[in-house]
């Protein structure tokens, strides 16, 4: 079993990331689950925006995409502007719609059992927001979100220490992160054992 | 295998429903599969606001919670207002919020190991937002949201007819109903023959 | 110069609303500048879902939309369940979708030469995109949001006390919630001595 | 007056952009009202991510900043992705971030006394929603979204041609973008005329 975690901070490295940082709670759990895991730095590549998976010379998507694609766990990280997702979040997303028609050897889109998970840091408000928007997207392109596969830290209202800055409330951050890396797992490893087939799929 | 029905029209019986009418598409396709399904259209019960699961005399809502629990796959539909999903799919919302804490004989929420899917309709626009929305809340309960587990027919810019006033582009909306049914029963099979465990369970 | 408060609350008197303690700070604003202000709990009164201004015998909403067109200004208020706007809220808003095709005396839309605020409340997180909602919907509806004219007290991660339950942050929610009320009433004075004419207006 | 539109297209030029196309009809009656507009096609230049207002070297944003400051008028013109405004539609705000703390000669924020409108095209659905994120994340900014200063064309369910690629239901999206070019005028004006004023700001 894989984990692919793409961390969508505007900083690049090596600059200190806060959701890279809460992301690596659900890295850490997965890893003691014998999953093997690699994180991905958006802003570290030069990714242009667009909807196809390949835009051609310099592009870096190309080799994100593979890594997708060798990996059963996506957690999705992203920090909160203006309570959005990151302009990195949505250009991934946007990368990431040429999967829709993209299909495996099987005949079914490329994400079909595939579980995603959302980890979400911002020193304001607008976590809950963040993740209807990545995991609506994650599910139009065919990634399953199982029940609670998410964390956040948003310490609002108002501006505030980031969460590197504080310790602040880490506690519940952490364990409901836990709880996420263990529920995306399990739904993956239900999906290994007993995967959506060609046969049942009605398209 | 047992599925349920929220249709959260604002209308009651026995008005028509065009919710009712593009969810029935799911409904069929589970039928056919021998799946047992039921539909509740909240408009016709007393479900007064609040987020606990019983409000006492005369609540209708304890009902609908106990058929909530007997399903393992739940079809959420809503009309869209204002771009939204309709007070009273909030209104549904606010009062599976009790099930966060609400745990199975095992101990694990008693959403856990089941899946939702989403039926939008509106004569305009919105209902991407309204599936980010619902699926949001529910998996914050507990559900898992399959990849590509939903339909919608909503018909802008602007206004015009409603689903059952016109044939325009329901074929899309059948096919993609009818794949969301399809990915909706295998992924509750895969949780059914594999369920999440209290054992891997991290909290 | 009038104001009304819409308070979204799904508790009902003599229940202690944390929502309309962040609403009477601007509303203390307010009438320290010579507006009369008035306040309407809608858990109060019996208001069925729809979409048409009057819904005849026992309903509650024609009072309401009375007072919503005595009103230059609006304090939309709500609390965050589930990270959305309340169920009261978004009933609250279809009731008023009807005003989309009311018009004024001078042909124009009803809500035209009206600017409206946003507050929210909640133990968590959600604010911003419960204005992201209510703006848009009362935008659609043809108030005119000011810049910056909303407060909020959400306090994540997780859960914790409610608004009346603690102190902390309320100075920034205080503040913030005056500023509103300063812009609210700066920009319906602006409106009122230049309003949008039908002559301007084009349609 | 001057008006300034920010076209958030993905594609550059030479690409044909339907968001420009629909963005045309209400540059077209501001100008005909004599308003000075100039159109900023964000994809063809360098912006990188951020929320500063001068990243340093090779950084297009600071020209794209002055244009803001010399316009009374924004129209925010975005397509839709995966039911989202796009990549760079989230980019700009986050760039535009920095204003929330930029204060004129008068001490006010910088975009106080400004209005902005919203364009959105695509070929699907989600315009409401695109809408709702771009009017709150300039409302955060202290931006005045004037009632229905807004114009979309998304063509749903399901995929289909884009804005350009037919003639169906332009009449509604052309109409509706004359509306909001009146108001946005209207509001403009008025403020213009009755400004927010430094006393009057309570902060």
């Amino acid at each position: 079993m894989k984990a692919l975690v793409l961390n969508c901070s505007l900083k690049s490295t090596p600059e200190q990331s806060n959701t890279e940082a809460l992301a690596s709670v659900l890295v850490t759990e997965l890893v003691s689950n014998g999953v093997e895991t690699e994180a991905v730095r958006l802003a570290d590549l030069n990714i242009p925006p667009g909807i196809s998976t390949d835009l051609g010379d310099g592009d870096d998507w190309p080799s994100v995409h593979e890594k997708l694609l060798e990996s059963e766990i996506l957690i999705f990280a992203s920090p909160t502007w203006l309570g959005h997702p990151s302009s990195i979040a949505q250009l991934a997303m946007e990368r990431m719609d040429a999967m829709i028609s993209e299909t495996a050897d099987n005949g079914l889109p490329v994400a079909y059992n595939r579980v995603a998970g959302v980890v979400v840091t911002g020193n304001e408000d607008g976590a809950h927001h963040v993740i209807s928007q990545v995991a609506q997207g994650l599910i139009d392109i065919g990634y399953t979100v199982p029940g609670q596969a998410w964390t956040y830290w948003n310490r609002g209202p108002g501006p505030g220490p980031s969460y590197l800055e504080t310790d602040e409330k880490h506690e519940w951050s952490e364990t409901t992160g836990r709880t996420a890396a263990s529920v995306l797992l399990a739904v993956a490893s239900a999906l290994q054992a007993n995967p959506i087939s060609p046969e049942a799929y009605k398209a």
